[in-house]
């Protein structure tokens, strides 16, 4: 059998300790998609204690990430230490190593890409960095693969969650930008020092790399204008409100005749738009191309398991490049052929969910009493129930129910006991009701 | 230089069309990112001389696709011809003759994929078939690459346009079925014969594709429940509306300790979901994993131009496998890296976008006109304007304007001005507007 891919983790702490999580609970998944395992062997951490507490045993804990980065038998090496100092010289030391980096550092992208890329390049090696824009969502691949088709006309971006959780807690609450700002801090949000964040600075690196990929430029984060939510009034909010818009922080950039538009700051949006309904810490992008018009991608752009989400699969995509032929490299079916799994597609009656119900009946004493037996009965319990009246001289009303949870079967057999009922009229209707949660 | 990857193009219809139309637009773009030019050099279509009057003598035409499927000369053959029958002898033709294959056609792929893909694994050709769920929207690479290191939980879809249009008309309209779909006739969103989308046969196709990726099973058409959308009344879904709900055709597939839930069905969905939004002939898959949680994939599901966005995404894909070294396949910044661009980035004073002024005034005759005057001298021109009454004792207004397409640079002169106003108090407030479209 092929031996794993032997990973290098930089700093584990919360997206370390995300990807540490990730690679251990769906190891198995992983290894199906992958065609081969991929473990985390060498952890570097400055908090040698913290760490071993974390891998109990199964990787080796360094405090010297410089010899993780270096090291002979490390294949991926996994930067998570963030900032643009001893970060770029890690990755820099690695690629020099000859080892493939997943980062999530768009700091470090925004402002040194174009030096690491050209070293990557010159050294035969694949830097991937999924995680630094947009969390788990995939806006890289989408930028870099999915839309290549396209000549990208303009992206916008929710691409910082704490801004959009600000904005949304003013608008829903009627809060002022301080008292926000305090909610954010106290959810853990919003850091002590929140700069970064709410003075765009965060959105401004994301979207210089959006526009780098968008636009085939190199990274420009001096040219691009950023400008943050801080001095917004909740009146303003209010206004935009009335004029049917909503206000977000938007990282936008677009391709003129004149140039590249790349800036970050409040943008009122049409209230009836999918990205102006993004709320709380979610992240979004629009992107336009010239032939699929516009798209959006919506995810969690931050917190511990979706970065891991991106960076793990960055892993996947490093492993199976250097693993497999080209013909083989992303399996038909995602997961490797001989991987295939026998689990059963259930038939509807297996099916749990919720339901919507409506029925006609007459409207007599003791109707509902019935119909509500009946559905006890088949373990069916009652979410909401509506009684349309009876429109002038007539005798039949409508009863519409949302239930709980409930199993198809059940609502099958419940069902046609109720239309046997002498004072139900015809057949109930019935839609089946998702949550979506 | 290496010679150009020559795609055989089995039909030269809508989507064909389409395809022929973003390869020959975007050409130069395409081989930046592809590091290769992408050429159709061969057309298969029955009707001969329509395929000659597009390719106007830039592709050999062929009546006989068997032909094409064969050729020595053609790298990648991609089949849009669609249905079940023909499609499937030329596209095993095609892998048996060690091609690479591209399709848009779902309805194959759910019926015949597990053999097809079998069939390439064996004979090591790529069978690519992004176009053939959610048209433009990357949702194959978001489930086989972007989210690879969840374990998927469910997945829930918009992936019918059509029936997607016809309830958005039913609830914005207050329609019945038969008029909504009448419409979508009209707008030639639906076929003469309908039933394939309304009954939603489709969405069973699309959403066969989406479990067997999200869950590593084979394709399972036949265990699919399918149920469409003629049977909804517009009771219904003003019933749904008054409880909070809108009511979409889902196409549903879910993890289960039993087994996977494999359905299609009109669904009711809490009105404030980001899914529930999606309106007209748009598609949205929301896809949740373990990891990431819940993610969102939006865009145009149908239409020649957005469906041959993926047919050509699948293209360079698999140019980009077949000619680089593993290491080089994706280039960092999306583009090779000597194909990068010297567009400059523009300074906020050369951007147009519109805007959101708010100023607070005396509230006295003529101030507006003052207002005005200025702003016309600035070439910008107003598109709303609000005047908040004074409060109690108030003697001052606040006056909220939004504008058309400004420049910035003008903005700024005409604020300086106004804010020179004896009349004008403060600073204005000044926010940027994008409509987005």
């Amino acid at each position: 059998m092929i031996r794993p891919i032997r990973v290098g983790l930089l700093g584990i702490g919360t997206v370390g300790g995300g990807t540490w999580e990730v690679l251990n609970r769906n190891a198995g998944e992983i290894r199906r998609r992958a065609g081969r395992a991929i473990r985390i062997t060498q952890v570097a951490d400055k908090e040698v204690k913290k760490a071993r507490s974390i891998v109990k045993g199964r990787a080796k804990v360094l405090p010297d990430a410089f010899q993780v980065a270096r090291a002979p038998d490390i294949d991926i090496v996994v930067e998570l230490i963030g900032g643009t100092g001893v970060a770029k010289d890690l990755v820099l030391e690695a690629i020099a190593h000859g080892k493939h980096v997943v980062t999530a550092n768009k700091a470090l992208l925004a402002t040194h890409g174009n030096r690491i890329f050209a070293a990557a390049q010159k050294r035969g090696v694949m830097v991937a960095f999924e995680a630094a824009v947009g969390g788990g969502v995939p806006i890289i691949k989408a930028l870099r693969e999915g839309l290549s088709a396209n000549r990208i006309e303009w992206i916008a971006g929710i691409i910082n969650g704490t801004s959009n959780f600000i904005l949304s807690e003013m608008r829903d609450k009627g809060l002022a930008f301080d008292a926000a700002l305090r909610e954010a801090q106290a959810r853990g949000y919003a850091e002590a020092d929140p700069s970064f964040d709410i003075e765009g600075v965060d959105a401004a690196h994301k979207l210089t790399i959006l526009s780098a990929l968008a636009f085939g430029i190199p990274m420009q984060l001096k040219r691009a204008y950023t400008e943050g939510i801080s001095r917004l009034t909740k009146q303003d909010i209010r206004y935009a409100e009335e004029l049917g818009y909503r206000i977000k922080l938007l990282g936008i950039t677009k391709r003129t005749a004149q140039g590249i538009e790349l800036r970050v700051h409040p943008t009122l949006v049409p209230a009836r738009r999918l990205i102006a309904n993004v709320e709380g810490v979610m992240n979004a992008i629009l992107v336009k191309g010239d032939a699929v018009g516009p798209t959006l991608y919506y995810g969690a752009g931050a917190g511990a398991l979706p970065t891991a989400s991106a960076v793990v699969a960055d892993l996947i995509d490093v492993t199976r490049l250097i693993t497999a032929d080209p013909e083989h490299r992303v399996p038909h079916l995602a997961f490797q052929p001989d991987q295939l799994s026998d689990t059963p597609i259930l038939p509807i009656e297996a099916v749990r969910t919720c339901y919507y119900l409506r029925m006609r009946v007459l409207d007599r004493p003791g109707v509902l009493a019935d119909v509500a037996r009946i559905l006890a009965r088949s373990r069916i319990s009652i979410d909401a129930m509506v009684q349309k009246e009876p429109g002038e001289g007539e005798s039949r009303v409508d009863i519409v129910m949302l239930t709980h949870l409930a199993l198809e079967k059940d609502v099958d057999r419940a069902l046609a006991r109720i239309e046997r009922l002498a004072t139900v009229v015809g057949k109930v209707t019935r839609l089946r009701l998702e949550a979506l949660l």
